[in-house]
């Protein structure tokens, strides 16, 4: 593919080949909102791209939900699943089995994140269940997996996990941080919280605070899974039987709110899974859609983790800008940013609104602070930030142009 | 309160009194799309208003998904729980434990559906929980309930029951059926089965066949049922268990969707329930919109049946005009429709969105049918339709002039 991203860029996407997640203990224990410390704290990441000797041409790159550290090239190691969310994974099987990272499209040699010029790391969220400590990890208190008694976390505390693995790998500054939905967050909780370390911000599909709706949504897809007796107040490791049930559930209602109802329009419309007519059934899937569901669920299960989805739900929808840094104000919370900030918004994305990325733009404007926010007219409701990457590419390298390392000397990959 | 229902209208908008809900054993089975016939039958059903001497002053109400035959006064026995919904409920607790009817509203004396007037059959849908013969019936052949080895019902099969109640009423014509929601598509049923038998048809927040998203939500909250163990299969009862859990998050998707997401933003914000910070808890609710949604929850799995709500689901998500009637255009469904047609839609209804209603308006008006559509701006999505009710009762009274029994004379109630 030739990505469209202007006169000055390289021409074809390439890929960052193979890719490898690496572990690292941090020494220290990692300070919680929640007030106890974690400790051992294991982060599993991964990079791309060659890091600069002034070490000034890092990009953070942050995971939503359901992701993980590998976020381009293919895995080396079989994964035990996809680590993809669905239209998007669908389009994007890796070859003989190997996974494809969950934003391929956007970070290698010539793309959006361009791996000739800057170094890209990308981490596992503190919590999360795919290399990074989390509630299935072992509490040293007992020798049994946290479950529930791992401490919640708030995207400040991912964000803590995040400067620490940075500390460990040599890196003080990074030349920008990028996420979409949750990732966004995250980008937005770099800026205000370590203002003088974060050159730039690429927030995608994101919010200040998610809106009540999205609030009751994800409250929704957690009784779900804690309403499955199997779930066992979250001590279900180690007892043979784990809360498929109620994840299933949980990841149809997110699924459904990532698409919008146009595309499950064009997608699926009404059409049946067998021949013209209905078959009078109430347990069995009738319309393709509902098979399309049941798919997703069945295939979620066996790669997340329930505990680690409760978690991380819980953060985003703590997350709140200007409750949590401006006693209410979103002026006063980002009143510190020193980052340029990139806001990038779908047309129909109606879990992550346009209205909400707006809001920032404009307290950021409003603040003086050098501020770009870019609409993208897509019909793929939230997904679009997983799928829309032709659209993305030119305006996040556009936005990068001059940021961390010089951009008139790419540096290329030494393999 | 004053209805403001113009300058031909009485004046005090009134009640219908004290209810009573009566039951007809229908003399014949009931022949079912599916195949099967359903044996025996009993409608449960109420009336307000007087049958007029030539019986052309009837109006049949349909009810939605968890309705029932109550729907207007105060029911004369206190029910075993509240039968009306979300935020309408709330508004609406009867006096003294009596319940109000679940469009008490729109049916009375000077209301919408004008008792003075009119008399309103409303019937309990076929496969419901709340007097008419379902899942939770005692099955003839086995001596048990039929849990899941009752048939599946579609709209279709709803309307023909109440034919046969009509039948047994001595009701030969109706001068308008009404409904909303999928008590809606009743009414649709209706003007495209028995075109020489309905006056009217007032058809409010609803379509012609639910589209994708719709089909989606109803399948996850279906799942959400079956995915419970306690649902066993559909034969919970008697068990001592029944499928609480899984009828819990069914309700709480349902109810989210007939919310906007604007009516949230108003009604709760993201305002936390205990003081000014959060908790950090996975498990208890944090925000007042999670309080409110587990409140909607248990309360429904007091009233409702898990069963009736996976049929009642299932029929709507199946009502296709274009497909049962039309071989695929709706056109050719409503060609024979003699009815004149009123369509209500709402602006932030996104489960039966107005382009749903507009569909249908195109249709009839392209097939030279008379019809009236009427766009109410309202912000509370598809609960619009039960609590809009001052702004839909002068339309739908002018709609009813001169339907049925001379508008010039009103009759009075006898006690």
């Amino acid at each position: 593919m030739i990505a469209p991203v202007g006169p000055n860029a390289t021409v074809a996407a390439g890929s960052v080949g193979s890719t490898e997640t690496r572990h690292v203990d941090l020494p220290r224990p990692v300070p919680l909102d929640c007030g106890r410390e974690l400790h051992p704290v294991r982060i599993a990441y991964e990079t791309y791209g060659v890091l600069s000797p002034e070490r000034d041409n890092v990009i953070l790159v942050c995971h939503a939900l359901s992701g993980d550290a590998h976020a381009a090239g293919l895995a080396s190691t079989p994964p035990e699943a996809g680590t993809r969310d669905g239209f998007a994974a669908e389009a994007r099987d890796g070859a003989a089995g190997k996974a494809l990272g969950w934003w391929d499209g956007m970070i290698g040699p010539g793309k959006a994140f361009d791996t000739d010029r800057f170094f890209v790391v990308s981490s596992n969220v503190l919590g999360g269940c795919r290399g990074t400590t989390g509630p299935s990890s072992t509490d040293p208190a007992t020798g049994a997996p946290y479950g529930t008694d791992f401490p919640v976390i708030t995207v400040a505390d991912m964000v803590r996990a995040q400067r620490a693995l940075l500390d460990e790998l040599g890196i003080t500054r990074l030349a920008a941080v990028a996420g979409g939905s949750l990732g966004g967050m995250q980008a937005l909780q770099w800026a205000v919280r370590y203002p003088d370390q974060v050159d730039a911000i690429v927030v995608i599909a994101s919010t200040p605070a998610l809106h009540p709706q999205g609030v009751a949504w994800n409250a929704i897809a957690r009784d779900a899974i804690m309403r499955d007796p199997a779930w066992q107040g979250g001590h279900y490791h180690g007892t043979g039987r784990q809360p498929d049930a109620g994840m299933g559930v949980a990841r149809m209602v997110g699924h459904i709110t990532y698409l919008s109802a146009p595309a499950l329009e064009d997608r699926f419309g009404r059409r049946l899974q067998f021949a013209d007519d209905i078959r009078h059934t109430i347990t069995e899937p009738e319309f393709e859609v509902e098979s399309y569901l049941r798919h997703q669920a069945d295939t979620f299960v066996k790669r997340f983790d329930a505990n680690t989805y409760l978690y991380t739900s819980r953060a985003l929808t703590y997350f709140d800008l200007a409750r949590e840094h401006g006693g209410g104000s979103l002026d006063r919370a980002l009143g510190g940013v020193l980052a340029r900030t990139l806001l990038i918004a779908f047309s129909s994305d109606w879990l992550y609104p346009p209205a909400a990325s707006e809001q920032i733009a404009a307290s950021l404007r409003a603040l003086g602070k050098p501020v770009e926010y870019h609409l993208i007219e897509a019909p793929h409701g939230h997904d679009s930030f997983l799928l829309e990457e032709a659209r993305q590419t030119p305006v996040i390298r556009h936005f990068l142009t001059g940021a961390g390392a010089d951009s008139s000397t790419p540096r290329k990959r030494h393999e």
